[in-house]
């Protein structure tokens, strides 16, 4: 457990540390808003120049900050921002060590229900609704360059009984 | 990225910083308890004296912490937590500079299904289900004060396709 | 708030303090991964030798690090996990006092839909969608260790409008 290993790091390294393991968290968090707004020029920016996004055999997989900002801001997920697609994140499991550090996330994606009854819950509205349509096991491999922390790697499989998702997610209990 | 600006920074800075910033998270955790429990005291502790709480042009807009606090604490909200209602937040983009943050987070409002069919999960009881009756993009303003921070204005839009919702999640991204 | 309180320790307390959180944050984070790999080894080495795990009494009361593993890697519980089961945790609440820690959290558990139409998502595949089986209130207590934080006690109950869900959220608002 860290509580260990850290004894024998300076101050310093220990700030670095916990400063290193905050601005990942950050990185985490704003993938969401990126996805669901488009952003171009944000994605291509949090990426290395060599990044692979690697969503399974279902999906392209882009190779390179340019093809993966592309992917991010295409019409097609354009047409999925249009109907109030929703990434949303949970807690990620995050271990950061010297210039390289990964997390473990799930990730569900959310889509507004358009045909159905509506609902009205007391002070919060009306609403058809929500619909989950995925929720996905995600590792994240980041690595530090002169201009901050960087995705290098990110790899998801849907949370379907499938093993794939489950070798993602081993990750986080034997680091 | 922090990682540069913070080298100007003494230890003592770089501290409170941190600190500051796991204040931020603990005040975001703690407002689905305060919201699911109805909890008056707890809601107007933890906003300034004037802050704005704007739900859209769908709700009433409260201003002022006794205003914030009674609309969390009223019976038609009460009703809601009767039903079971349930505030979920995930992992929240947050930014500290100086005496003042913000925070761009997600939050999914779900209430029990009361009708339909009953599922059963192996190892994991009966139930209905619950229904996603929101999701929602927030933005929060906090401000230090003497008594810790504090919520100054906290703006939510619902994740509908509109781009009201879009226009707070770009905030995450170019902060 | 934690802000006043910290201006009487030293930095090395306040350091190890700031390591403490993340180290919870981290065991929070790993939960789901383990629960839905049902990873015998790493429940066990997560738990005090005496710890607790009490879901209500809809279900058995686990005492005991092996009897928790045990559970956790159930045949029953391995169904589950072959049907997509999805543990989903939002950010906690977490407070570190000393030796000792707790944190509320909320937990969703989501699985595949097995029937019903197929919905596709531009850019984001095909998919039946899932179900949010339960949403729960968590209590955890947790006790430093010399192999690092454990968990001493887990207390959750169902977010469905009755007291005892309310009563372990209140613990995030009055620490």
């Amino acid at each position: 457990m860290s509580g260990r290993a850290d004894e024998a790091k300076t101050l310093e390294e220990r700030l670095r540390l916990i400063e290193d393991r905050f601005e990942i968290y950050n990185l985490i968090a704003s993938h969401p808003p990126s996805a669901d707004t488009g952003a171009r020029n944000y994605t291509a920016s949090v990426w290395t120049e060599d990044g692979v996004f690697d969503r399974g055999a279902e999906f392209a997989r882009p190779t390179g900050r340019a093809a993966i900002a592309d992917g991010s801001s295409s019409p097609e997920h354009h047409r999925a921002i249009e109907q109030g697609i929703a990434h949303f994140a949970g807690l990620p499991y995050v271990r950061v060590t010297g210039d390289t550090a990964f997390a473990i996330s799930y990730l569900q994606i959310l889509v507004p229900d358009r045909v159905g009854p509506m609902f009205e819950v007391p002070n919060h509205g009306s609403s058809r609704g929500f619909h989950v349509h995925r929720v996905t096991a995600n590792r994240w491999d980041f690595i530090r360059t002169e201009e901050g922390w960087k995705i290098q790697r990110r790899t998801l499989r849907p949370l379907d009984g499938t093993g794939p998702a489950r070798e993602i997610l081993s990750s986080a209990l034997n680091p």
